[in-house]
């Protein structure tokens, strides 16, 4: 394994860290769970706190890996559409404008009964094709379906804006909205999308799907409410940035689409699902292969921010204590280890937070020093005091001998 | 002494600061090494780690100056040239565009035999003269020998771009490169440099020294290699900046140049060389010397940077002592006094590297912290925490009341 040595080994626990809460004693999970190997890379390596964008800046998953990979969120991020496209595996042109969508059920006067079509879960295929390849004027329409009721839209066409208000209200039993230019040149792409819009309604209020599911009382998948626009981001690949060749094993499409934006291998893990019953041991043997083959490996674990989201401490310290033997295989590993969270997810909050994150790097180069434990607190006494997401893949190139001097 | 309380003496340990090495027992030289005084000032003062540049940025020592000195390496940096050129005393002009050279020898199709023409010594300044004051075109050449095989190019002329290809191929057996513009404002200079190399064969081939050489099987210094274009920037001096007048104590002509840019005065120390016999009791005398009638003294200490470039970390732990000893006299000095290093130059590396820098501010009015060493690690647990490179400057401007108030 001696040949990987300046290879990086990324570990991203996805929303791991979090803010004391009572129920376990006013720690925070981090401080409460017991981890064996992640204190032990805090010990043998060099800790830090991190904020993913900046200090107090609530990051988002996608905002926050953008950063953690070296790209400037604020430069490249216009919306969550473009993400969600690459994360299904849409193929993006330059120019192209991505959205994120609902298959949703209204009634004859556009008003929203359900916003998620009754938790569509089968028939989305055949729906999306009723839509997908039309064309609006000279717009070339995508859509594809996702997870559930969730689906992506692409506009396709000359001189397109993603300057546009959602047409999903974000809520139920009030009128969808119509989409707005927020700028004088996005008018025509908020009129493409109107007609979209429209034209979606006027195809799927009729679809055998929608007859099958109102003859079952279910609630029907008439329409497509889109939000989240975005325009393609022209960012270079970690190959152009870096010279590193890369590869990502994470379960949820999201972060997939950053890592497909970013030029990175995305690995098929069998049992890698992005949920709380994840396979984080086929996760972890997964990427300690890929470094054979690749400079640069990134890994997610989502399960930590489900159960944030979900307010589940208990649920949550499990999860960490469960990563924690996961990551046992590392201990041997000979390459630049990073282990940290792309934001915190604290229980009591129930959503993403701006808290910075614990940061431990172990490896080859690395100054050690004192911190004992892998926790938000312990780290923040480390070698590396604060930094923030953007500066990660530069001290991670420097400590393997990658970096191109700034003079002489 | 107590006249000069708020003067600011910066004291620069040249690639100081490093990585843990085995052969220390996994410690940085800095923490291996007993230095009675710097720990001195680290238990009386603040203390923290630095970025020169910014986080994973690896410095080169001009830029790391620049910025240790508050200005922005982003902003005035465009190539080494003017700072070598400055370092050896040449007054350059806004808009000089210069290089760093070699005498190197050719033979008759510029194919490069040495790069160094046989590390040549003596004769350089004859062959500079050879050169120096031609007209090509309307643009001014001036030439001047540096120390052994080196030299410094300077093109005055009007509307001339530093945005330049390097001659010098940067290794033997290959043929010279011809210079491109690397835009299209730069087409003329490339130019004008290509028959300047052109015209310093014509001429060098058949100059009496290198007859000379040639009888004493000699290689030939028949050519001059440059690279590292770079235009005059314009930096206000430390006067203009801060109202400071300022001394600079330094060895090696890039420090001087910068320096000189800035409006530094620079002092000449006797037995100040640049090199692992410097004479650091002399250099020490002279900025205390120098506090009398300057605001702000800065001195390089170049000697643990060699070491690091070679590797040696036992010469660098005893250079690191031996330093300490020389800080001494600054014991009862009376002012601000700042000891860090403007990069790391780890003995394992064999170059610099972009890990931060330790760093250590005592004199009146800096709120101590409970740091006792002055090394990498102990020092990232103070009062300052990490800062960059570029805050120094005005941390110290403020400490010694000189700030001005933004706002009211």
């Amino acid at each position: 394994m001696g040949d990987n040595m300046d290879n990086i080994l990324l570990i991203i626990m996805d929303g791991i860290s979090d803010r004391p809460d009572v129920r376990i004693e006013g720690k925070t999970v981090l401080q409460h769970a017991t981890m064996k190997n992640l204190d032990l890379f805090a010990k043998t390596g060099i800790n830090g706190i991190m904020d993913p964008i900046a200090p107090g800046i609530r990051p988002g998953s996608d905002t926050a890996h953008l950063a953690l990979l070296g790209y400037n969120p604020y430069e490249v991020y216009t919306g969550r559409g473009p993400f969600e496209a690459a994360g299904i595996g849409i193929e993006l042109k330059e120019g192209d404008v991505a959205f994120r969508c609902n298959f949703a059920t209204v009634d004859e006067k556009l008003v929203v009964k359900d916003r998620r079509a009754g938790r569509i879960k089968d028939g989305t295929k055949e729906l999306a094709k009723a839509v997908d390849g039309m064309r609006i004027d000279d717009v070339k329409i995508i859509f594809k379906e996702a997870v559930e009721h969730r689906g992506v839209l692409v506009l396709r066409g000359k001189a397109l804006s993603s300057n546009l208000s959602d047409i999903d209200p974000h809520k139920d039993s009030v009128r969808i909205n119509r989409s707005k230019p927020l700028s004088e040149n996005a008018k025509r792409a908020a009129d493409i999308l109107n007609r979209f819009v429209e034209e979606s309604y006027r195809i799927l209020k009729e679809h055998p799907v929608n007859m099958e599911r109102l003859r079952n009382k279910k609630m029907p998948a008439n329409i497509i409410l889109p939000r989240g626009a975005g325009i393609f981001p022209k960012i270079g690949s970690m190959d152009e940035k870096y010279g590193l060749s890369s590869a990502c094993v994470a379960g949820i499409s999201l972060v997939k689409g950053v890592c497909r934006l970013a030029g990175i291998d995305i690995l098929d893990v069998k049992g890698a699902t992005g949920g709380v019953d994840t396979n984080i041991d086929a996760k972890i043997k997964s990427a300690i292969s890929a470094l054979d083959k690749h400079d640069f490996v990134v890994v997610n674990i989502k399960a930590p921010d489900l159960y944030g989201h979900d307010g589940d401490v208990f649920g949550k310290v499990k999860i960490a204590e469960k990563i924690d033997k996961a990551l046992e295989p590392l201990k041997g590993l000979d390459c630049l280890k990073i282990f940290t969270a792309d934001h915190s997810t604290p229980v009591t909050v129930k959503n993403h937070s701006a808290d910075p994150v614990p940061l431990t790097i172990t490896g080859k180069g690395v100054r050690v020093d004192d911190v004992q434990n892998f926790d938000e607190i312990s780290c923040a006494k480390g070698g590396l005091c604060r930094i923030r997401g953007k500066d990660l893949m530069n001290i991670a190139l420097d400590l393997t001998n990658r970096s191109e001097k700034f003079g002489a």
